[in-house]
């Protein structure tokens, strides 16, 4: 067994906790952290274990490596071509697999804040979109190159134009050009950038200020605000207000609340 | 009777007519102008009288004091969790106002400018994301902090969401930071920044400008402005051409070409 | 015939074809390029011919003179006031036709690049933010002037607000004021800007980048784009990922993907 293979035996994902926080690191630097079969299924794995797990409250998604992420695994899906549908069936399979990882993290009661150094690429930068924010260094760089080798990045376009502007995405999708790190804060796509080497940092720092508040009101509003946000202005306030009675009923903001008018800390419940 | 009582006998909301412009100024600083149930009666009668007033083409929201609004009146709301259900039915009502005043603002014949110096926060906040127009002082801040005592700013939500970028409106929601006026205004929750102290001054001079335009035409633009961005492009595309034809229509546009075609300044009807 | 009107016999719409980029350049200058019923006419047929035109992979809208385009022709219009409608059938006719071909643009399989120079006003403005990519040279201007003529520019709005922020697409529409480049740049209306007579050189430089392109992967890209832009997350999703696999078993997906795994350039077949 070479180094290569040996490597290949260790999770492509790493996850570590600590002070309330899960940090999930992509680790296949070495063949650019691919959203390969092995790393989508670490990926769902973590998420559905992070969704009920009660002691983690923010999550921090980082890579190892130069390359955050590559995207999709060009040569795993090719691979299936020989298959006798051509590959249909597979590559239907990996993009649902692909578009529900992306929605987990929608879904996930946790914030998760991607930390990106290096390059996002393809399902790698749609990956960066669907974190609820992320922060870069200034060395990173984002694009959507599918135009390049004929396979146009239409599911990461969902995530990019639910954050940029229409010119901006299109502009992305079409040219497929990297896009250096303050042009994306400039977009929207990222929240902030910070020098070099210090993303995952920033991004610790973020999820920090995050524990510290009350998970389960955190739960509540970044629930609402996925389902707020497909709705007309008129439903929208009716769902929001809804939410809102909830939550002023619930222990967590009773807590708060008194804590604010007594002027000393709360005490979250979760 | 002591000083607090003296003035809380004065109106919440102070209106000043003037050159066809209404001045609403919110009149509670010492309690940090609150959207408390008296400030959101007085809001909600404004709007309806203003609706229905032909003297009045445009309105600027403004407020006393150095917060110009610290959102919901917390010591009103709480007292009710002493009620029999916990303040179910009153959170329902007080919320439901609430967001019936956002919307009324939107509904408004009159495009509203919200003038801003001080702070904004939580429901305050969503009262300027929720006017047509907003300028701000150069100390102006923005925040919705309900993360801070476990109530997520869910109301507030919807109307930045309808403003800023998905993960700009997040950071704030989850972070509960305050924003400065420029980052507010590169973000689109402003329109502009001006030296402090001047933002009032400024929210005049845009609504003497838009005074000076056919208020039915303000009219017929503003609501088609909301009832389009909820539809399709097609359906959007529909609908405002119907609009535009009604438009072409009405006496104000023939007056307004014709006035435009013969050099001549236009008179319009109303 | 005076020299207007020997300049009217000519085609109000040049097109000029090189490199598989189509220019069409609005050539009626001396009227400010206005979307007369000749110009909308040869706009929906040079629309028409390109969108079954296999040579051509992209498109770039131009003008002659210093106006890109001052929208709709109002002279034209108004002399349709004395119909024994008041001018309604006509109006509708007109502004159907508009709304079609500005709908034509997002159809296209072709992306359209607009080149601007000069001032872009009303529906000359919508017709950019149309588009899918565009820039400016640092002169250009944008304005949706109608609440001076008592027109409210309620077409426009329908492309405005789907570029723009909310409050910079009112800000635009109440105020009726000149939008320089840079400022409409920051907005999202346009993609760049160059240097003031530069922007027919730069389209045709992002142009002929697409044009480098598999178009079949453009074609079906681009229509994805709008599609999905109006679904709900998990629609667009399901959409994107079906489009996605029937794009991985197209010939030049095949030959792109093939082309990179070997490092060779790709034979596009169309």
């Amino acid at each position: 067994m070479n180094a290569h293979h040996r490597h290949d035996a260790a999770p492509a994902l790493r996850r570590e906790d600590a002070d309330s926080v899960a940090t999930l690191t992509l680790d296949r630097p070495q063949s650019r952290n691919p959203l390969s079969e092995a790393m989508l299924a670490a990926l769902s794995d973590a998420f559905t274990a992070i969704a009920t797990d009660r002691t983690i409250k923010a999550v921090v998604l980082a890579a190892e490596g130069p390359v955050f992420s590559a995207g999709h695994d060009l040569k795993e899906m090719s691979a299936h071509r020989a298959d006798s549908d051509r590959g249909r069936a597979y590559f239907t399979e990996i993009l649902g697999r692909c578009s529900k990882v992306m929605q987990q993290i929608s879904a996930l009661p946790q914030p998760v804040i991607a930390a990106v150094e290096g390059t996002a690429t393809a399902a790698g930068c749609q990956l960066v979109a669907s974190c609820d924010l992320a922060v870069a260094g200034s060395n990173a760089k984002f694009c959507t190159p599918g135009v390049h080798i004929g396979l146009f990045c239409s599911t990461p376009m969902v995530a990019l134009t639910r954050n940029l502007s229409a010119k901006h995405a299109m502009e992305m999708l079409l040219l497929g050009e990297m896009v250096p790190a303050e042009e994306a804060a400039r977009m929207g796509l990222i929240n902030r950038v910070v020098t070099a080497g210090d993303a995952l940092a920033e991004a610790r720092r973020l999820a920090a200020v995050i524990a510290s508040k009350s998970p389960a009101t955190i739960r509540i509003g970044k629930r609402a605000f996925y389902e707020q946000r497909e709705m007309g202005l008129a439903a929208a306030y009716d769902h929001a207000s809804a939410v809102m009675v909830d939550n002023m009923l619930a222990r967590d903001a009773e807590e708060g609340i008194g804590a604010f008018v007594e002027k000393r800390a709360p005490v979250w419940e979760g």
